[in-house]
């Protein structure tokens, strides 16, 4: 089928080949690294990609959600890291998850998990694969390397007979906020300066064999080389997007993902437009206001992914208000469809319950990624 | 079961009394008033609200997608407008649905949307319902009721065989944009006054029996009694937010709606917390920042829904920041749960794919939303 037979607008469109060279490229520098590499599923949730991901196998993977960490399980994935620090009542569903796998990797940052989990194994004998979630400046979650409480709490965690205490974790997402791709390698370096730190601390303690876990798709898309870490969790760069594409990490044509909505309303005398691709099929992200405070929300681009002189000014749940910044809104009539290159794919792809599979310009798949939690 | 025993966070939570108190005022005003009710039912896309705002009946009632339209027509709401400027492609849709009811008014604010419909008709003979948008100053769909091309536009409507003109809908949107009651009074009486005006000029020219659609929460929340229109289209209302008490549309009591949470990372030296409800539950809505630059991400409460002095400051995907503005986090232990009222309720609703519904303060009932496109 052709795009412009979709009957219904907005859709998800993913270009198969862009995910497949974005997939491999990731895999590639992984291998010449050296690396294990666990990429992230939360930004597409499909069991397709995650085989892109793996060359084709299911291996090892980074999730988001329980429900993401189920789906795959449920099919072949065998090793998984659940990547936010895990809230006590999910240990229930957690463990018996892990029991159906090869390994379920679970994050703290804290005594107060670390004792939740020890109380859960106190009455029920799993034993969890654990990583200790390092802050390496994002300051959201994970300890401070430098503070002695936290060797404290990573040498309670190695003696403790509730856990497998596997590395090291950290994510470098203060790399979103870079406006250059100078700015994003020195953030790498202190990505794997923290964890190595962390880990030459505890292995003069005795602690050994500790994985460093790094990962964030700004650090690992511009270094050339993975240096001082054991494994990467790159996630965004299978589909990237605009924010991507505006700090450097990627170009617009790695984007392998876009909105098609249709405009519903053409107005020449304010030189704007109305589509139907709104905050529901967009998300509300605002984009890398920290580089161009008036980004917009998305790359507006023709059904070719050209980019068009139109900008996105705002959004309510079923509208998106265009901007015609050259040229004349006559150009742009009701009905014509345009392709959004949306600024934070991982958040508009969750706006959607199916995505249609674009292979050489026409939509030949159609993909259902995980939902909920 | 009791809040505390639900096991999976985040989750959606609807307090029952709250909505149908809700509900009931506004239906209320709508009687007093004599006008027509037509509510939307975008926000909260259930059966369940559906049928309380119609007063335990299925009444006429006004949707955003297709989706929506096709839910409730199966469910014998036989009266819907679809209130978003249709894209031509979705008239074969709107058609087969048009069908089964008594009634799909669909919305219309250029020639070459006109004309695709009658394109459409001259080849299926389809006559359909059909309001003509005005821009009442929101400026986002709609004709400007005071440009003789509008004029010119619905006496076209009025002549064509194509459809039944059934009258003028407008939407004050920019209502969102104020900063107190007297400022929304004012957006209430320039609704109202721009569909009048144009009514009156079409019954100047012979076309009688325009019925005058308007609607907006903040509006017709604020109004004591609606003046000057014929029917109201509210659909917040059933829920309200964080957003609508901020502008003074409703009190923070009346909200309805709020994501449960589990605190996942408390840091004291910091004095900050993770929480699991990250931008795929709460949205990324910014919230009334005209009011409050630095708003938050909603607005947390304790599990009675007692705001706490906590502010959302970011969110990730699966990670919502925050800082604790008086106190300790270590009165926020890992494992806590708060309630967050969403900054704008629509948009967070739609994040669920199951809505828990809450009676007397335990969860007695789920509901589940109608889902895209």
């Amino acid at each position: 089928m052709k795009i412009v037979d979709l009957a219904t607008t907005p859709a998800f469109l993913v270009e198969e080949e862009r995910v497949r060279a974005n997939c491999e490229r990731m895999r590639a520098k992984a291998a010449a690294s050296r690396v294990r590499f666990r990429p992230h599923v939360k930004t597409h949730k499909t069991l397709e990609v995650g085989l892109m991901q793996g060359g084709g196998e299911p291996g090892p993977i980074t999730v988001s959600t329980l429900a993401e960490a189920e789906l795959f399980a449920a099919h072949e994935f065998r090793d998984i890291t659940y990547a936010v620090p895990i809230a006590p009542e999910k240990l229930y569903r957690a463990a018996a998850l892990a029991s159906t796998i090869d390994a379920l990797n679970i994050i703290v940052d804290s005594t107060d998990a670390l004792e939740a989990i020890e109380t859960f194994w106190s009455s029920r004998a799993v034993v969890f694969d654990l990583f200790l979630k390092i802050d390496c400046g994002y300051h959201r979650a994970g300890v401070d390397p430098d503070d002695p409480k936290s060797l404290e709490l990573a040498l309670r965690i190695a003696g403790s007979p509730a856990i497998r205490f596997r590395g090291l974790l950290t994510h470098a997402g203060h790399s979103y906020n870079a406006a250059s791709r100078e700015e994003i390698v020195r953030i790498a370096r202190e990505e794997s300066a923290a964890v190595t730190r962390f880990r030459d601390l505890l292995a003069a303690r005795g602690v050994n064999g500790m994985i460093r876990s790094v990962g964030s798709t700004p650090t690992l898309s511009v270094v050339e080389r993975i240096d001082s870490a054991d494994e990467i969790r790159p996630g965004n760069y299978v589909f990237y997007d605009a924010f991507q594409a505006a700090i450097g990490a990627c170009s617009l044509a790695d984007c392998a993902v876009s909105v098609l909505t249709t405009i519903v309303g053409s107005y020449p005398d304010r030189n704007q437009l109305v589509v139907d691709a709104g905050a529901l099929a967009l998300s509300k992200d605002s984009g890398p206001t920290h580089i161009d405070p008036s980004f917009g929300y998305g790359v507006v681009c023709d059904l070719d992914l050209v980019p068009l002189s139109l900008k996105i000014t705002a959004l309510s749940q079923e509208h998106g208000k265009i901007d015609v910044t050259a040229g004349s809104a006559r150009d742009h009539p009701v009905g014509k469809r345009l392709r959004i290159i949306p600024n934070h794919s991982c958040l508009t792809a969750a706006m959607f319950d199916r995505y249609h599979v674009l292979r050489y310009g026409a939509i030949a798949d159609e993909w259902r990624p995980a939902r909920g939690w």
